[in-house]
């Protein structure tokens, strides 16, 4: 038994939901959650815990993940068992588990919490949300068109404006044929180690990048650094490749005739070499204060391999909680945090309490509103003042006159406006009102 | 690198929540959210991960709690982290942390995934959800009387009858009172032992229960047994404390005045001596099929104290999703766990997949209905009964005559009806239907 005076803090890197901070989260959640659902996407979710091999599967890299970037431990019936990471390996496991019952395309979306284990800094959280949408079980291209239309409408029903954002766009296989066919490189461990360098583009300066090419092209750095500058339609011929090639011009033709504009060729977009094997996207905040990737996804054609059976084709994309608030709070997007009750009963006297209740539960039941009942031994300024902070919509103030007299006021927080009269009547004004 | 195939098994004792699981989790957890929010609660969270030392703070049996049922681990910077077992040290070290910044009384709700490492058996999870909902902050009887509304209208929101369910309620400190005063015992730790033994009345026949007492009280075992059989006045009266005792008919007498009547003295109530100080409460179902506690809580009023500062009092009560699901499941009342597009836009052929995804995309922003294309390459008649079955309200079939003469139909697959025209007409003949 330890006597010491326990420390208040959270596990170190993680994060303290109180109410203000939650209300932001679930409003995050209800925004993604609707849109996927008005995209007819289906909810799933899974444990947290998850067995440690399914992040081992995936080659040498992973297994250094799992074992230096992971919560990885052992269990006492000798399990290694992984907070999960990300939600995509567990998603391929669900669907490989169920593939011959389910209907395909399935499309489905989870907002699971993911588990890194870093040194902790702005930003870089141990645990994070993550809105994970995916659409499994067909290659049509229009299911590439489908899940950036859902990305794009995203952020519109947040609010944002599609000024404010670009969407990259590339593919992989594309990218593949182009360094096989122009530069002879198709060696998968340098096309990776490419892919990273392509990921630097933005953010080093030219001469930088440059170097890096020379790397891998030698002489040829300047010819390469011009390909990857040239449009859809040039860099598509230039590869000349015949079928999946075209895929990136009928995606792209595709949101066009879904009236979505903001769309933008990336040679430099690349996202990891190990996974995608097709369209490849982000969306990229271009406002200037939060210039940064929003979100990020594309096609993987060999999720499910490693569950035996024949490969299920995906396509999807990730968003995080925190890059999301961070956009919201940087475009203003974000009016109110509050979750208070409509209503608010206030006895001016604790003896009052359970009268106030029942006036709280008479509201609640016949007309559908919120409401509470402020029980703290506050004065009554005091109460109404806290009331009006928390920005409740109505209060009634029961004490030694209306108690007598049964006769009570519903006072308007927001307007010039009030009921008096028996609970039943105001309750009768109240819903007339809001009819 | 394993090259083995993949089992597609979720880890030893957690859930896979596919889509028709995830709708009936989600159903519950949004009538517990509605509910706590129309009493005027706010959501909180947090981590999963808490520092262990939370959880041995409690005493010698929680230490080995910590030891033998949690899951705790040592992170990398020689952390003890447990993935936490319950709510309540979460929240009250929360509830501690702030205590100068809340506004008092605070009522909080949460519905965390919780945490044991037991052998995995029917029921007994070793992950669970559960809904917590507290009022911090004063010890006030109306809170009791709130907190016990709260649970009972919780039942009631999920279309429950009050006939199938008891509110059982009792008093820590009177039983305290009662043991002391009347049986000259006052160790704490043989009260937590008879605390126990009371626990177990209703589960074991009377001749073993009157062993278990003779231990306690030796050969007043009888005499014991009659006083717990006692109506809450007699009850009352012989224990005599002046107090708290009267808080108990207080609180029935209050559950009375808000018209629930449910409510049962019950002296064997008991639910542990070391955590609750005042009123205890469970909701029991006695509908005979699925007889058990719905869910349990009470008042403690020395919580924070291991945070140091004054102890700040407070009421809650935890009732899980493995538990509510059984109840809905026996008494018929969960209706539905489909969650299909209210439209499904069906193209004959993949060439006109592009032009459905439009489709759906106008509905959805004109209309405000979840729509979806379906993809697949199955036979019309098949993506019709597909259709059917997921239980969607409205098809649109896009084939060759409709892609041609732009005139297409949307058909109510409920009832008897239709409207045919260009996209547009459809849409404004469908929104004036539903409006």
């Amino acid at each position: 038994m330890t006597d010491k005076i326990q420390s208040t803090e959270a596990y170190k890197g993680v994060r303290d939901f109180y109410p203000e901070d939650m209300a932001v989260q679930q409003y995050i959640f209800s925004v993604w959650s609707d849109t996927a659902e008005s995209f007819g996407f289906e909810r799933y979710d899974a444990s947290v815990l998850e067995p440690a091999d399914l992040y081992k599967a995936k080659g040498a890299e992973n297994e250094e993940m799992v074992n230096e970037q992971t919560y990885t431990f052992t269990d006492r019936g000798n399990r290694e068992v992984t907070l999960r990471p990300e939600m995509t390996p567990t998603v391929a496991r669900m669907v490989a588990g169920k593939r011959r019952e389910l209907s395909f395309p399935v499309r489905w979306y989870s907002i699971p919490n993911l588990f890194r284990y870093e040194r902790p800094q702005r930003g870089r959280l141990r645990e994070h949300w993550q809105l994970n949408c995916d659409i499994f079980g067909t290659n049509d291209f229009t299911a590439d068109v489908e899940i950036i239309a859902l990305a794009y409408q995203m952020l519109l029903n947040f609010g944002a404006d599609s000024k404010n954002f670009e969407i990259r766009i590339n593919n992989k296989q594309l990218m593949t044929d182009f360094f096989a066919n122009k530069y002879q490189i198709t060696d998968v461990e340098t096309l990776r180690q490419i892919s990273g360098v392509l990921d630097r583009k933005r953010k080093v300066a030219e001469s930088i990048f440059d170097g890096l090419l020379e790397e891998f092209v030698q002489e040829r750095f300047e010819e390469l650094r011009e390909d990857l500058k040239l449009n859809i339609d040039d860099f598509v011929k230039l590869v000349n490749a015949e079928n999946q090639n075209s895929t990136l011009i009928k995606v792209k033709d595709g949101l066009k005739d879904l009236g979505i504009g903001n769309v933008v060729f990336d040679a430099s977009l690349a996202r990891g070499f190990n996974y995608y094997t097709g369209t490849i996207f982000e969306i990229f905040d271009v406002s200037g204060e939060n210039n940064r990737a929003m979100l990020g996804g594309g096609r993987y054609d060999n999720l499910t391999e490693m569950f035996g059976g024949e490969a299920i084709s995906g396509i999807g994309f990730g968003m995080g909680d925190v890059t999301m608030r961070d956009f919201l709070e940087t475009h203003d997007l974000l009016t109110s945090n509050i979750t208070a009750p409509d209503l608010m009963v206030i006895p001016t006297d604790p003896k009052y309490n359970l009268e106030s209740q029942q006036i709280a539960m008479d509201f609640r039941n016949q007309t559908g509103v919120s409401a509470t009942v402020d029980i703290s031994t506050k004065k009554l300024g005091k109460k109404i003042g806290d009331a009006s902070d928390r920005l409740v919509d109505y209060i009634i103030v029961v004490g030694d006159d209306e108690a007598t007299s049964k006769s009570f006021t519903l006072k308007y927080l927001n307007e010039d406006k009030k009921h008096t009269g028996t609970i039943a009547e105001i309750i009768e004004q109240f819903s007339s009102d809001t009819n």
